[in-house]
């Protein structure tokens, strides 16, 4: 039986630090496994501009603990008064690596989000030009359609639209929930990849709701059925180098889940590895695990792979339940499973 | 345009009334609008004998505001130990009105229900003989079963098998919330009938999932799809004596809602003829509101019709997002729509 896997350093695709006190509590978490990530724009104000993104950008490096090599990879928030141009020198600047798309009120702090999609085509065919992908927060947000169907019907009326008007386009699907989705990539024959997060290959929406309602589960995209699940598990662990980890990792604190109204996020960047591992090893993909975390993402991106490497050991890991911030405790991701990896 | 609307005296036939403390919190907002209710026995020792039924039957009595005429409608909570003796008993005095199958685990406090409904059979048989109701919660608890495919799923694997073992046997479907449901009354041609709550007339899952995890909105069955939805409006305002009302509200304190796993119910005892009377409109069916509150109950479970009435006035209710109980606050479900009738 495997005592040690040492891969390369991972990188996480998808990542919320948040700012100030929240930024500084959580960013050792995922400092101390990967050596970089894309860094998501949706605080309050949103990451709009190249000046925002390389102050933010400053803001995170100044939080790093003591020697860290960690390297954020920025993006920028795409609204409706995007500057193609800023945009553009941003990237060349090399401060950004992706825009985010989030449809306006789709997720947490969205509402600076797109509601006209051809508002932004001109911004899209600039990115198409330059190479810069986009990221896609994939949801509809029309009421009518049941919340479970709404990954499915962006990919329908938003997403292939887009690919199809800018098929030179550069796109993620990030955190994809769907075998819709899945599939969706399969049949694409280039520039399209996704992510998908760790809690999507754990949990399936009978954790958020039978027997009681867990907040803890609650993310966006939501979790769906369990076909859905295993969709999302022979995708991360079958190989295919257009399906890489972004964890999604989002802090909330406990007060801001447990309202009548919660937030959506799991917070998985202090076991991330671990459960990754158990789930690679479920599936006997143990020699896969590197490609989803740490070969994958770069080769989409255009980066290097890191040259360091991390060791994951067959040993029982011991997560808090929660770490403390000055906000309050924000509970970790449990995965409701028994977990033989340290990383 | 209809300013007052007089129906008979509203009945309860699915109604949660806990003990002690939160029964008194909570009774005076049946009591001040029904005559009677089906008071379900899951209580913690749940209400297994007779002798149980009559104990919680004088609690409830005792905990009535003074000259109220509201009439309890006892249940017994079935058991794989209960005795058919003891419920043929309970029923010829007049002390029982059905007895409830849980499904073990199904929802809160159904740890001592039925896990083999074989070892039951004999007490369903004695039930179809003497007449006496069975109120089923129709989920099965399969952790393999999607939550919201356990509905129908207990139609196929529990509810048809028991039905044509015992064709004899009466049967309430409570709280309904499937087009599934709907159609297994619809194709049944005797003692079948079916309860819809409240909540499931307004909500659908978009209520729980989109925008953030709203636990207030959380019950057992949960809620489904959109169609679903529409086909439960369907069957309540339609005036099939089949389907009448059982409002399953279920008093929890916002510290057992708001919790890392929250407790299922929602409290619609205060503002439910508001809302009815609501829905009804909306559906040009005021005219159906007294068979679906007043009429089609008692026919199924063979006792008289109120002779008392209820007047409802067209003037904007007045309703407390919660009230209070010495246990903490119960919040009121939250229609999220304008009402207009006060009962």
């Amino acid at each position: 039986m495997t005592q040690t896997l040492t891969i390369r350093r991972p990188d996480d695709w998808h990542l919320h630090l948040r700012d100030g006190d929240m930024l500084r509590a959580v960013l050792p978490h995922s400092a101390g496994h990967f050596a970089r990530a894309i860094i998501m724009p949706n605080l309050v104000p949103p990451v709009v501009t190249g000046a925002d993104a390389a102050a933010y950008r400053d803001r995170i490096r100044a939080a790093l603990p003591e020697g860290s090599a960690f390297t954020p990879l920025m993006t920028l928030y795409l609204t409706e008064n995007t500057d193609a141009g800023d945009v553009a020198q941003a990237y060349a600047d090399g401060l950004i690596h992706a825009v985010k798309l989030y449809p306006a009120g789709a997720t947490t702090n969205s509402a600076s989000g797109v509601t006209d999609f051809s508002r932004v085509s001109h911004v899209l065919e600039k990115m198409a030009e330059i190479g810069l992908p986009l990221c896609t927060h994939g949801e509809v947000t029309d009421t009518a359609v049941d919340i479970f169907d709404r990954e499915a019907a962006f990919i329908d009326r938003v997403l292939d639209p887009i690919r199809t008007a800018h098929p030179d386009l550069r796109v993620v699907m990030e955190h994809i929930t769907t075998s819709d989705a899945v599939d969706y990539v399969l049949a694409s024959d280039r520039n399209l990849a996704a992510t998908i997060t760790t809690h999507h290959l754990v949990i399936n929406r009978n954790h958020i709701l039978a027997g009681g309602i867990r907040p803890h589960y609650y993310c966006l995209p939501v979790a769906k059925r369990e076909s859905h699940r295993l969709a999302l598990r022979r995708a991360a662990t079958g190989g295919d180098p257009r399906f890489f980890l972004g964890t999604d990792s989002a802090p909330h604190t406990d007060a801001n889940k447990l309202l009548p109204c919660g937030c959506a996020g799991c917070f998985t960047a202090p076991n991330t590895l671990s459960i990754l591992a158990e789930v690679f090893e479920q599936e006997d993909a143990l020699d896969r695990l590197e490609g989803f975390t740490s070969l994958h993402g770069p080769a989409f991106y255009g980066l290097p792979v890191n040259e360091e490497t991390l060791t994951l050991v067959r040993e029982t890991p011991d997560f808090p339940a929660h770490i403390d911030t000055p906000d309050g405790p924000v509970t970790v991701f449990d995965p409701a499973m028994p977990l033989h990896w340290t990383a």
